[in-house]
């Protein structure tokens, strides 16, 4: 087998300058765990000039990565470019079709066109690792193909971005609002300064949710409609008032088997403050397994951040170097198969519901006529009138009920005078 | 590569028996996720007769294992006997120069005699693989000798023995003494029917630790003596006192370097009851590690207990099965080093004293002064007196202070009128 291993790092962000100076500073550590040498060949970004942390190589620069395949023998790729498409897709293909090794931490690629870049893996018999795209650090992906590959897995769910989960604690702890939590998020890091929004509206999570499901159960990647909601209106209120009900809210990922059907969520849940899954706070990551025979485990560590994310990309590279030819999803793509979608307006949960209301005699007894319309049974109701105003805030806990349900006595609300916003509809976590 | 693989298990004992079963079921499961195919070709254990849960090929047994090598071709032998030496160490160390790749559950084993048996499978170029050892279903060895490979790990601590931890947490919720829940935990299946000890004492929690320090920190696996203590002296008493303290008692075990030498220990410990650790209860086991640039990860899951052994030893098989051969221990046994002991007299913690007292004047403060003469400061003291009996008792929560130094205090009240009892000492978790 080889000794020595060519490698190209494409993209030179945050995390691909913060894994270019560990593959330098780790060197020797990495020959020394794999008896193999690294040289990095070449490396690439749009602009040469830009000023950096580190100090990069200026005579291996491409500023078009495609000219490194004509140009340099490379043996494995790691692309941090980002984004689904465009170039980092090209860049990815050329490298697997040219028989080199890739490593990337491209969530938004791999959840999108995973299963053809999987194919064209395996046909040119190089890998194709993704332990970074998903929950950072914690080394979900290898527990799922390798430490849990012949247990039952009925259910994966779990917090899967540290940027909602950062806000949601904070808030919490600070009494400030989202806007002014955010605001820190993007100060400190967290959250991207210029376009937050693909971490607030849950759609991060749900690409983390397919790679999880397609791992768990050698299912292509679902291409299907599902409910995916944010974080975005969360409010202060609703958090307090779960405060007082010893819940507390988090933007849960869950991907689950029911009868025979794949159902994939994401969405903010209230769990309980005593639960496990209730004292994950900061930007901690954390995803729970259900399986037979080996029962719940749960997996939890820093989901972002160069440190993190360079700690999977490197671990990747030392399966490459060990030799540990693997198909990017466990098993070969031809047996991977498509599972029925299950119809989320069958979904059911406890429900909590805020109202907003004119405080008038009648209104509590209509919404609740209406709900009994519906079946939907009242669990908890807390009703706080602010005389002032002249108004009320009528929080109700329902008892189990489905989507399709909940969506048709509500809809009644949206035209009603008394009522004065559209209800706030949090799921409690079953 | 081989495409058909020859099997045998060695001890059908629990363990042994429920993967022998799982190795029937899972043929085809296999197959799919690996493109290999088992055959059981042997199995061994001491009484053919003996009534079994499942039924087993007889055509295909052997009383005495040792036979398996002279009469079956077999590529991968499982090892669940048990023990640390006798036939278990020499049906290993057969299968091993016989080039036979060996999956073991034997902590025992790998944490005494590992280190010749990592040189024995090095040389012939097989592997052997001890996922199961160390904390059952979860995946903790394959996560540090992969996931965090290229981390700097300073620490790992944890729960790592669920008997012991389903003792401590069902004294607590039950209000029963030690013994009478010890019996329920026999009862259950979770501790040794005829021989608890080595659950109890922490021996088995430390054997683990020990082959965690050495995947960790690269370390020949250590030998010398430290702080062990179990949870045989752990009173209902103490567990009601942490209680009003909002602490809880866990057995934990700890691998740390601190100033460059490594520190090993099992032992009670009391811990927050708001803390993710005094959170984990019953028979599960949780292991923390601290790394660089990964930060904290959290693993918890079953630790023990048939089904999640054997979803190890199938994870094991699978890697054997995709042909990813490695060292034991991750890297190669000639690079692996010993690691200068710390001190254990150094090591430092809060502790809780309790003190059962005659009540009489003068003795709290013959107490307290003899404190003082070791600069042992008091954070918190709670005196419970019992008029009746004309007896108290003293708890006190210390300021930290070293092991040498709290031994030597204490050693005073061995033999003192006024002291009914030694003094009961747990550490708080630092």
């Amino acid at each position: 087998m080889k000794k020595v291993f060519n490698i190209a790092v494409v993209g030179l962000g945050q995390v691909g300058l913060y894994l270019l100076n560990e593959l330098k500073n780790k060197r020797k550590n990495l020959e020394f765990i794999t008896g193999k040498k690294i040289n990095v060949v070449a490396i690439s970004a749009k602009n040469i000039k830009k000023k950096r942390k580190f100090k990069i190589n200026k005579k291996i620069f491409f500023t078009n990565p495609l000219e490194i395949f004509k140009k340099t023998k490379v043996d494995i790729l790691f692309e941090a470019i980002g984004l689904s498409d465009g170039i980092s897709k090209k860049v990815v293909e050329t490298a697997l079709k040219n028989k080199i090794h890739v490593i990337t931490p491209n969530k938004a690629l791999i959840s999108k066109h995973g299963d053809e870049l999987a194919k064209l893996a395996e046909k040119n018999k190089v890998n194709l690792e993704f332990e970074a795209s998903v929950a950072g650090g914690i080394p979900i992906l290898k527990s799922i193909k390798e430490g849990l590959a012949t247990n039952k897995i009925s259910k994966i769910h779990g917090i899967l971005n540290g940027t909602t989960n950062y806000i949601l604690s904070e808030m919490e702890n600070t009494n400030q609002s989202f806007e002014r939590v955010l605001k820190k998020a993007q100060t400190l890091g967290y959250a991207e300064p210029g376009n937050p929004k693909l971490d607030l509206n849950g759609f991060d999570a749900f690409a983390k949710v397919r790679i999880l499901s397609a791992l768990a159960f050698n299912n292509k990647i679902s291409k299907h409609k599902c409910i995916m909601e944010g974080i975005e209106n969360i409010d202060l209120k609703d958090i307090k008032i779960a405060d007082q009900l010893n819940l507390r809210i988090k933007l849960l990922g869950i991907s689950e088997i029911i009868n025979n059907q794949l159902f994939e969520t994401v969405h903010p849940c209230l769990v309980s403050k005593n639960s496990y899954i209730g004292n994950v706070s900061g930007a901690m990551n954390a995803v729970i397994t259900q399986g037979k025979p080996v029962g719940e485990s749960i997996l939890q560590g820093e989901g972002a951040g160069p440190g993190p994310t360079s700690s999977a990309l490197l671990s990747d590279l030392i399966s490459i170097l060990r030799g540990n030819l693997g198909n990017p999803f466990g098993i070969s793509s031809s047996f991977r198969k498509k599972i029925k979608p299950f119809n989320s307006g069958y979904y059911t949960n406890s429900l909590y519901l805020r109202f907003e209301v004119k405080d008038k005699p009648g209104v509590l007894s209509m919404i609740t006529n209406r709900l009994a319309k519906y079946k939907i049974s009242i669990k908890r109701i807390i009703q706080t009138p602010d005389k002032i105003k002249k108004r009320a805030t009528i929080v109700i806990i329902t008892h189990k009920t489905s989507e399709i349900n909940s969506k048709n006595c509500l809809s009644i609300f949206k035209n009603n005078k008394n009522i004065l916003k559209f209800p706030i509809l949090i799921r409690l976590y079953n």
